[in-house]
């Protein structure tokens, strides 16, 4: 590639992205280059306007543009008003869960689990959520982590932190494979778990 | 993903790249959201500068930093005079010649093959190839076109174009397994490839 640094750096980026590796990200930065003005172009503007216009949100955790702020009561994004809010890991599990259309409500992103990569029950949105469901107008809290242990360790520090609130805390049914990810579900499976979603008892110590 | 478009835009960009679908896209955009400055940021910047800057030479078809200009004589991206062409279809031929180490010598990339996708002969760098030759102080093509029916036509057409230049032709020894493209090719098969090459008759009619 004699000495385009420009091009090896590109290179080195892409093969870091998931599931690719430098073979792979060569051939993608050959079509990007035979393809300068169909998708090259268009690829960095699509990037750029990414990283300028959408930004994660400090108290529900989900992906907004940046011109909107949430605030503790509400969330800005959605204009209905909802008295449910469904807690998931993170955003590929939010949008698994809109896309099988079972749930209509509101969405707290964590950003993780508990012992996962080091996350500290801190490092989540944890207060936060307990804010939002003081503040606002909130019946239940449905918590959708995925059946692994992490998941289940994390649900149950989101059942102890809402105690004091009294609202109705509820995890997806059992209709979950052991071991599996709430991203990789399909979409009956989904909404079985959400059908048959069950209360946690709250104010028991 | 409600609403927010840039990110289902990015999405439909990204999934277009070889190898990748719609999921597997979702996850990259995930990943370059998680990492904003590490990966998204650097990500930006490297696509466009490679946009701005990288171009593909009219004359040889070889990529390079688009402030410098090749001309008929010389590729003004060697610093040193050689007086062979290495004759590829692509790009990435190039690299996997470049990477193996095996060929010293100017490289001609034609950008496909005479039938590969509608390229006609016309549409090939073989004109500005036959210039090349005249002009320069040349005295071996080495015709390094895959062992394919497309790239064994165009080697033929290309001894053709080259007849009256008396310059000597040479194409890669049939070390190569059939039905194999160059840039698919370990470095071993290369070599042999490289070094057992025959001469092309180009004078007889």
């Amino acid at each position: 590639m004699q000495n385009i640094n420009e091009i090896e750096e590109l290179v080195k980026l892409i093969s870091k992205l998931p599931g690719l590796g430098p073979k792979s990200a060569k051939r993608i930065v050959l079509k990007l280059i035979n393809n300068r003005d169909e998708l090259m172009k268009p690829m960095t503007q699509a990037l750029a306007q990414v990283y300028k216009s959408v930004i994660r949100c400090k108290i529900c955790g989900t992906l907004k543009p940046s011109s909107i702020n949430c605030t503790i009561q509400n969330c800005e994004l959605i204009s209905k008003k909802y008295n449910k809010i469904c807690v998931v890991e993170n955003i590929a599990d939010q949008w698994s869960i809109e896309n099988s259309s079972i749930y209509q409500g509101y969405f707290h992103i964590l950003g993780g689990t508990v012992s996962s990569s080091g996350h500290r029950k801190e490092d989540l949105l944890i207060n936060s959520l307990v804010e939002r469901v003081k503040k606002g107008d909130i019946t239940e809290v449905i918590v959708a982590t995925s059946a692994t242990v992490e998941g289940q360790t994390t649900a149950y520090y989101i059942q102890n932190s809402l105690k004091e609130t009294n609202v109705t805390v509820s995890k997806l049914a059992q209709g979950l494979p052991v071991g599996g990810e709430i991203e990789n579900l399909d979409d009956g499976t989904l909404f079985s778990a959400f059908k048959n979603r069950t209360g946690i008892e709250t104010n028991s110590d």
